[in-house]
């Protein structure tokens, strides 16, 4: 029997053999595996292992570069601009986090624009990472076209996300991560898999008319988040990310999915800052804590039992996770099994065991 | 005749004279009254002269306090923290925004937060500023409470507004400035004071219920743009521009028309970015018109004969409104007469005189 839920752990391991196995390096693979397993976890499955396939496949097809070097084209103690020439979206940012933070110790802040980099995974990977070391990390990135601008009928921005990530004295640090769509177009992704329809004024089909099919509304627009705000939101991301750093924008940046003769060229925007320039980190962690206090104690709607922070259902789902295992659908685990016949990598070694069944089993 | 229709450049006089006439220094009145009229140029009204009263009452009152002078805590070549010391929130901010520019210039990156300010009219105004210099600006700035988060149902964030301006080649720059609210409350404000209705989805009443009553709604809280996800912004907004800061955050950032006990503490933060270290600006420039061509060369949907950019719209009103002149509301206009009248300074003086109506007078 094939199993539909995966250890964690076990599932990272698997896919960074099998990044490994394809030729990324050791210390890129683990960083690209670590970034899907951790969406999966936080229950950003369309940003999960499902994308272990197309990753393959634009690297297989020269499109993504693993072994490629990165070039610092300009730098101060507070920015520098990167080129992450095609390597992995993830490797490229995790380099730019890195820089950014050793910039921030120095200065205060630091910035790092990117240019030619690909699809990044998830912004609060990146968010994590500076939080665990003191930091606030604001993280922008363009994507290829999906969600039209106000008053215009075919896509023309990106999905454009961003990722603000605080830290606090507590284990729930403070992490806003989202496109500037009313929902990511990898939820669409996932419903079509599925084949479920969508909720009424998420997206266009593409003649504009709204729609509820998956399908449709993939050949058509997810929409911007209330309108011209969401709109204009969206655009300065895309400015930031993309059209300031000599990335793609608009219509530069290239889909993962369907064009198969150009690197993406993704712009990325990384601003770290050291909160202990502004004020102790003690004292701002208390200052959250009274934030997030006042915030919960809150009287709620009728309904709601508690006001959660940007982030907080997301670590949930993550210990949820971790504890009993990662479901997939058949789908991605027909999928997966399958690149690990490729590389020799047997993928239903990563399936979840509690010590219950385990004791059974013995 | 009272008159209702004003010229720009006098009513800036008139409302310079007042701030000067009521003991601010005469550079700070410069300051405060082009930021309303710019406001009102724009057609953001809310923002606008209508201001001037609430402005001098808080400061009669000794809750603004014009000739304080300003405190930098803390301070590197990239990053500083400005303490306000309850001066006008525009003075405050046009220092900010002269020391954030300072520091893009020798870092590249000029961040400043800024505590102890007070309400500083709009973002436009500062992001303007940066442009005629080059810079891309964003600004954010915390506001007193109108907002429930997701699952409130009073009002616990302000409608934290957020401003970013882009120079481009052509004489439209890129300039949003936004509410992270469905609506400014200011026009709701308006909307009570014209004695007109709201439209349904924009607020909801004290008990929580959705109202269409512009003074219920004033009682009650706008709603956050987009749910969760304007919720999410608005709290990174706060978290920024007060939490960071050491001002106000939450319930602690003073309501500007209740409280008359304590300063507002309201919180600003203002990133400038050195265009110039990522890219030659006119390089960055021909990449931004191109942006905006392919933008407008979109298809439309139905009944829209143009796709604007963020901005667009309030300096083809500026323009309109600098030709034409600003027309006030009744009561505005009968304040202003009255705070002229209190300071020996002729509103009348102010009217908007087409040159067809001097001919004809003559």
């Amino acid at each position: 029997m094939i199993p539909t839920k995966f250890d964690w752990k076990k599932l990272q391991s698997f896919c960074t053999d099998v990044f490994k196995a394809a030729g990324v390096p050791v210390k890129s693979a683990e960083i690209v595996a670590e970034s899907l397993v951790e969406a999966d976890l936080r229950g950003v499955d369309s940003h999960g292992v499902v994308r272990t396939s197309i990753y393959l496949k634009r690297m297989e097809e020269g499109m993504i570069q693993p072994d490629s070097n990165f070039f610092t084209h300009s730098e101060t103690d507070t920015m520098a601009l990167l080129d992450g020439n095609n390597n992995f979206g993830s490797v490229v940012g995790m380099e730019a986090l890195n820089k950014a933070l050793d910039k921030a110790k120095k200065s205060g802040i630091g910035v790092v624009g990117v240019k030619n980099s690909n699809h990044f995974g998830t912004g609060a990977y990146y968010a994590n990472k500076a939080i665990d070391q003191g930091f606030i990390l604001l993280v922008l990135s363009n994507a290829s076209q999906t969600m039209p601008p106000t008053g215009g009928v075919r896509p023309f921005l990106g999905t454009n996300p961003l990722a603000i990530g605080v830290p606090t004295g507590t284990d729930v640090p403070f992490i806003l991560d989202m496109a500037t769509s009313v929902v990511a177009r990898g939820k669409i992704i996932v419903a079509s898999q599925k084949g479920e329809s969508i909720p009424e004024g998420w997206a266009i089909d593409k003649d504009g008319n709204p729609t509820t099919d998956a399908n449709a509304a993939l050949e058509g627009s997810v929409l911007p988040l209330g309108g011209p705000k969401g709109y204009g939101i969206s655009m300065f991301i895309d400015i930031l990310a993309g059209v300031l750093t000599g990335a793609g924008f608009g219509k530069y940046v290239n889909n993962m999915y369907e064009n198969w003769e150009d690197p993406q060229n993704v712009g990325h925007f990384f601003l770290a800052i050291n909160i202990n320039n502004f004020m102790p980190i003690d004292y701002f962690k208390e200052r959250m804590d009274l934030y997030i206090t006042d915030l919960k104690n809150e009287p709620k709607a009728p309904g709601v039992e508690e006001i959660y922070i940007p982030g907080e259902l997301e670590l949930r789902r993550t210990i949820e996770r971790k504890e009993n295992g990662i479901e997939l659908p058949e789908k991605v685990v027909q999928e997966l099994s399958e690149i690990g016949q490729k590389y020799g990598i047997d993928f239903t070694q990563a399936a979840y065991t509690t010590n219950i069944s385990t004791e059974v089993s013995k």
